[in-house]
């Protein structure tokens, strides 16, 4: 049925073909096109076909390399239980302001992947500090389970995450300076970034100096001005911090001044 | 001038689209052509054109996951110094059947790093075996250049190849399976195939069970029979190892038989 309907359609084309106006069948969607309508020749098809293959090939090596490189943790239950001893020899723990209901559960690791991983470990554990001669190291204002998936991150680049856990892990990302982590984190955030949760997602990267995620708040708050005033988050940080908000209209500001230049007309009242 | 330039150019397609026969501008290389060259529509051009941009930007996104797995190697001497003691806790050996000029320099390592790598060292450290409580490994036939390559692949996934070395390290890789490796020297050798080393390739390829190298070896010698005799290597292998002989005239048969089905012709004599 469709082998007829196709050759049916080649019929047509030939018709076509044959009339004063010449249309152009694309080799990639298959429909007719006519010269306003051109993209590539076939040369430059086939070109782009090839750089294509090659680009697929260049990501399945790297994704392999990526699976080579990448560690089971020592936290990974299914692969705990079969691989025995994991020699590690630090553990980290995590220590809240808040009276803990037990103990802390550690977190067991290694200490060259931490110092591999983070500059801040790796002058915390190579210098002769506490955490070295212990080998605990205490991670303050942290639950167990962002100081897991941190740990985890560190050896194998995987999160599950929500925008509690990307926020908790970019904190310690700029605590512990692990860069690769708290880029995956601020992707994350932008991703989940809109008109609601914008003037607090703002006041966060503020404060752990997350300048993409910044930006893009700054951008969709700037998009918004005239409901600005009305939410209480505006009222809560005109008070809390009157400072970003004067960094809010400044920005304003200074768009506006952008988009003026950008038109040629004079900035609207 | 650029500008005057194009907006000439897009005159001139303009008058040539009035003419009789209607040509086509290619977006990409920006030459005319006619129906029977066309590739793409504009749409669709502008479709692989995003997909090239989403295939790049994963390229670099696992190009940097590449980089943050990457652990420094306790034999990176730049590193090393910078790095202070780096919790190594067991040493590679490299023995050989030769009589040492000195007591041979040990290699430090991880066992997490080693275990995480080769199936075999993971054995071999888990269970409490001589290498375990020594916290030693023996590693025979190896040369410390290929050893100390080896460790620093399980490292960071890079090697300095020349032929030599990707044999040594393809033979390690065998013994250890660790498979990307392998699979890397591996391709490094078929890049370097041709007629003059395809039949020492081909006995080395089957002595350690490099399946890839071996039919690509095998793809050379079979294209060239007619020579095949007369080669040293070949009346060397015939003394030492008639088995593999055999298997090369199998392929050249079974070559012959599948081009002849593929032409519809008979087999030549």
């Amino acid at each position: 049925m469709q082998r007829a309907g196709f050759v049916a359609a080649r019929h047509e084309l030939e018709v076509e073909s044959e009339s004063e106006e010449e249309t152009m069948r694309c080799v990639s969607c298959q429909d007719q096109y006519d010269a306003d309508e051109a993209g590539t020749c076939k040369e430059c098809y086939e070109e782009a076909n090839e750089t294509e293959e090659e680009l697929k090939r260049e990501i399945e090596d790297l994704k392999a390399k990526v699976a080579f490189l990448r560690f089971w943790s020592p936290l990974d239950h299914h692969n705990h239980r079969s691989c025995g001893p994991c020699f590690t020899d630090v553990i980290l723990v995590a220590s809240s302001d808040e009276p803990p209901a037990g103990s802390p559960v550690p977190v067991p690791a290694h200490k060259a992947i931490l110092v591999s991983r983070s500059p801040v470990f790796k002058a915390m554990l190579e210098n002769e500090m506490e955490e070295s001669r212990s080998g605990t190291i205490k991670i303050g204002d942290v639950s167990y389970d962002a100081l897991r998936a941190f740990v985890n991150y560190l050896y194998n680049a995987e999160a599950c995450l929500d925008e509690q856990m990307a926020c908790d892990l970019l904190v310690l990302a700029e605590k512990y300076q692990v860069k690769h982590l708290k880029s995956y984190c601020e992707k994350f955030l932008v991703s989940k970034l809109n008109w609601e949760n914008s003037i607090i997602t703002y006041a966060f990267a503020h404060q752990h100096n997350a300048k993409t995620v910044l930006d893009a708040a700054l951008s969709t708050i700037t998009d918004n001005m005239d409901k600005l005033t009305k939410r209480e988050e505006y009222v809560e940080l005109v008070e809390k911090d009157p400072r970003l908000v004067v960094e809010i209209y400044e920005a304003y500001l200074s768009k506006q001044v952008n988009t003026a230049a950008h038109k040629d007309s004079p900035v609207k009242p």
